[in-house]
């Protein structure tokens, strides 16, 4: 297909496509004439991946080409894929303490120890985690109890998240799920966490008439 | 104190501080003359709050406004706080097919009903979730096990997260604890989970030599 059929079947402008071309987020289609280039359904494919990294996942575009070149390697390496696939948890440094990240992430890394997950020591949600325990630790809040706990809860998330990734059957179709999944996954355990605080909230503290 | 002290103090630059005066994310100091004012610790909580909520909430200056004010009521109604307290979904809803959104929106309303959830009809997490539903049918995936897994394991999230809450004791310390645990638990939990995933992985596939 033309750019501009691809743009259709997609519903992303040609001008956003050439940008995506041009940084390196899409393959360049096959030159049919010295202007003129050819689509297929793996650039439909790519194209909507990448949107959803960058819309929801909101990942920067330097992250989503390093993902995608971890992606497109012939034997990519599953935990290099996942780990780029990792928003940063905090947009500006400036706000935390460095000292509080380090005192967090070695109660990070005594917490990977201790429950014994194989996580590479450079993982990015290493550092990740302690990031948001420091900010935790900066507005003086006090979340030794609610780690365990949220540490418990994601062992039986990741497992449900593997079993995802394992119906895709394809290799590269398990690693798009992986990707998807990962980044998708995040946004729609927030909603839906949301809702079950909200339901938590009213069974424990009562209703309003108004809210439900 | 002045406000170069509570800058110092929260390590928030001056003008930054005065541009959040002026967007109404902090009340005004008490004047102490007519170009002078002096700040307590409310400004300081109030601007630790702030940094948080927009360097790892990544919410708009717009929804913090909505939010503070919502903490600030004398009888403050905690759904909706926490209703303010969710970070769009979506970034650019352009990417994603209003159809599909309607579509999930009802798969949402249902699981809602079935589960006997008590969520009003307007929570903004009832929209987060269709359009995150919505991305995923558009990259082609299938997510109807995984809806209900992660449905159930936000249910004991949402425990843990109400516990937290409760344990601030006070009034407005519960408030302030539900925005924090929300914003902060979405990354917290984000983080983990990769770390989890990554572990899961490194079980289900087998270890590189360089990745632990």
């Amino acid at each position: 297909m033309r750019i501009a059929e691809l743009s259709r079947h997609t519903g992303v402008p040609v001008p956003t496509i050439k940008y995506y071309l041009r940084e390196g987020l899409l393959p360049a289609g096959e030159l049919t004439s010295p202007n003129q280039a050819r689509y297929d359904d793996r650039h439909v494919q790519r194209l909507r991946l990448v949107r959803v990294l960058l819309d929801i996942g909101r990942l920067p575009i330097a992250t989503i080409r390093q993902l995608l070149a971890a992606l497109d390697e012939p034997d990519p390496d599953v935990h290099k894929v996942l780990g780029h696939a990792l928003p940063s948890a905090v947009a500006n440094k400036d706000s935390i303490d460095p000292d509080a990240v380090r005192r967090e992430r070695q109660r990070i890394d005594e917490l990977v120890q201790k429950r014994g997950w194989l996580v590479g020591p450079e993982a990015p949600a290493r550092q990740a985690a302690a990031e948001v325990l420091a900010a935790f630790e900066q507005v003086g809040a006090d979340v030794s109890m609610l780690l365990g706990q949220y540490a418990d809860a994601v062992e039986t998330i990741a497992v449900y998240d593997l079993q995802f990734v394992g119906r895709a059957g394809t290799p590269e179709g398990m690693l798009h799920a992986a990707v998807v999944g990962s980044i998708l996954g995040d946004s729609l355990l927030a909603a839906l966490r949301r809702m079950a605080e909200e339901h938590e909230s009213a069974k424990k503290f009562g209703i309003r008439g108004d809210d439900c």
